[in-house]
């Protein structure tokens, strides 16, 4: 096991490592492959209350255990002396980088589930959301071949909503071969693989009598005018994945996307999720709550957030197989959160 | 006193009277004067806990002690059994009718308050704000005579910024005669008063040199080309009030104002307030907290989200001469939030 890195700020202590999450099936999506997850796993200590914390780093995104740990290591707590002063130790921390935000997911996490704790109190709870009203969660099905694909579907059984992988040349077969073994409703996610409007309008038709449910991320981000027209005329609802990292993002995507899908890992945190589920809805937009591979401390810090959601995608810390905490479950394709003050885990 | 309406729910229980807010000064804007300004006093209380709210009802907005006593006595909150149910007991409670904006704000403040009694924290706590952080809250000068306004100026003198009521033919003179007393920075409030573009914008020109710095409601909300037009052309930021209630309005005034009036008794609460402060920074427009004539109650539970906005006017409880509790105070023209829970007050 790799060891601490620890800081010492006063009120504050900070401590994180590196882990390696393992994937259960190697991972397929339109633009790559892989067989474990990057990610580095933080404490916060404040008045010997622990906070739990986590970024994950999917390749594509940018981060690295290096360069997280090389954020992490520019962070100097002792200005502050309560985890209370929540807007500003986060603006701060925002303000060291342009980008960063898994490192900075990791400390706002971190944070959040400190305030629980002294409150005694979820974070769903604080926000004033009812746990038993989530919707069900879905399981993704990566790109594989066809007698994968049917034992992933038949390990999913207990899911109402699964998500496949599209966005290659495969993409009939998949869902064919998915339509062979289960009448589970099924959304798409299409990583921005679909490359012209015309052929996806008609594959989006195509998929809706497939019983697809919502369309995510069609097309490159950068296609706007496209998606615009795309979102116009689709039949399911297109919803803006790698489009939309941060709260600025929304108002320019209003009329691009129906909806956009919000993950811990792209927007800093629980913080400026919480204020984009908010921002989504004011426009009319609909939310989607994502993850990266995780384990069960993002997961359970995104899920505080999922009554809020209209879809819920946070089936991260089922696809590894060495997660190192317990909070949130999934039962019956639903997220169950644990009633467990702050994000609501404990370490296996 | 009048004597309280009770409601018991099992849970909950709740009981409300009427009561006159008596002004200090006669009270003349754009469009009315009045001396008085009638409430609803609430008390919500759980567990032996008790949360105060109110709702306040200035003439022109359509509701009074009548009305809210009305809406009040139709809540029936034996579905709850907890004040963390926030989110489901205030959709239950908008849900009743489409307006009475400051009968659900009466609940929704006793309701915030109950739970920042039980978690032991202020509001500004519990939402990571820091109470230091407040930018000077503006006093208001009504339209009047020129001896009552210079009387008026020298009672607020410890104020950093002023609220002049303008909006009929008599604004230069109430402009000059506050600038042959003080040099205290200015805001205007027009309460819709102007009808011609060209008139307002040369006006607000003419304001700017007298050091005014932004603009509330210049002409009717109705006139929304004609506001997109002085927006862009107007050298001060304008501020929707009367055009923005509820944070679905947020979305079409991004440019047409530059930025909007959040209070408490328009939108139904700390609750919605608190969200609408996300969407309009989401959408880079200016965030003012308003406040309608009111006890220390609802001034308190309004102030707990100043520390987001970009100008303050909380000065409701300071027009009136019998309020009935104490909370945030106002010290050398900046709010002085109490460190209490919940909204922080206490009856005198």
């Amino acid at each position: 096991m790799a060891t601490w890195t620890e800081q010492n700020f006063g009120s504050f202590k900070m401590r994180f490592r590196p882990y390696s999450l393992t994937m259960r099936h190697t991972f397929t999506v339109a633009s790559y492959s892989r067989n474990s997850t990057p990610v580095i796993l933080l404490e916060l200590e404040y008045d010997e209350i622990i906070g739990y914390g986590e970024a994950s780093m999917p390749p594509y995104l940018g981060e690295s255990q290096e360069s997280v740990s090389r954020f992490l290591s520019r962070i100097d707590l002792s200005a502050f002396n309560s985890p209370f002063q929540t807007e500003e130790i986060l603006k701060y921390i925002d303000s060291l980088s342009p980008k960063d935000t898994a490192a900075k997911a990791a400390v706002d996490i971190a944070l959040h589930d400190i305030i629980g704790k002294i409150i005694n109190q979820p974070l769903y709870a604080i926000w004033g959301l009812n746990p038993r009203k989530i919707p069900s969660t879905s399981f993704t099905i990566g790109i594989d071949k066809e007698n994968k694909i049917i034992q992933k579907v038949k390990e999913a059984k207990d899911f109402k909503i699964l998500k496949v992988k599209l966005g290659l040349e495969t993409d009939r077969m998949m869902v064919e071969t998915i339509r062979k073994v289960t009448d589970t409703p099924l959304c798409a996610d299409i990583n921005q693989g679909w490359k012209d409007k015309h052929e996806a309008l008609d594959m989006i038709f195509w998929l809706k009598e497939q019983d697809v449910q919502f369309i995510e991320q069609p097309m490159p981000k950068e296609n706007i005018d496209e998606m615009a027209w795309l979102t116009e005329k689709s039949p399911l609802p297109t919803i803006a994945d790698e489009a939309c990292q941060r709260i600025n993002d929304i108002a320019d995507l209003k009329g691009v996307y129906s909806g956009i899908n919000i993950k811990l890992m792209k927007c800093t945190g629980m913080r400026e999720a919480k204020k984009m589920v908010d921002v989504a809805k004011a426009l009319g937009m609909k939310v989607m709550l994502g993850c990266m591979t995780e384990t069960s401390c993002a997961i359970s810090a995104a899920a505080q957030l999922a009554p809020l959601a209209d879809w819920v995608d946070l089936d991260g810390s089922l696809l590894i197989s060495n997660d190192i905490y317990e909070g949130m479950k999934i039962v019956n394709g639903k997220c169950k959160l644990s009633d467990r003050p702050g994000i609501g885990i404990s370490k296996i």
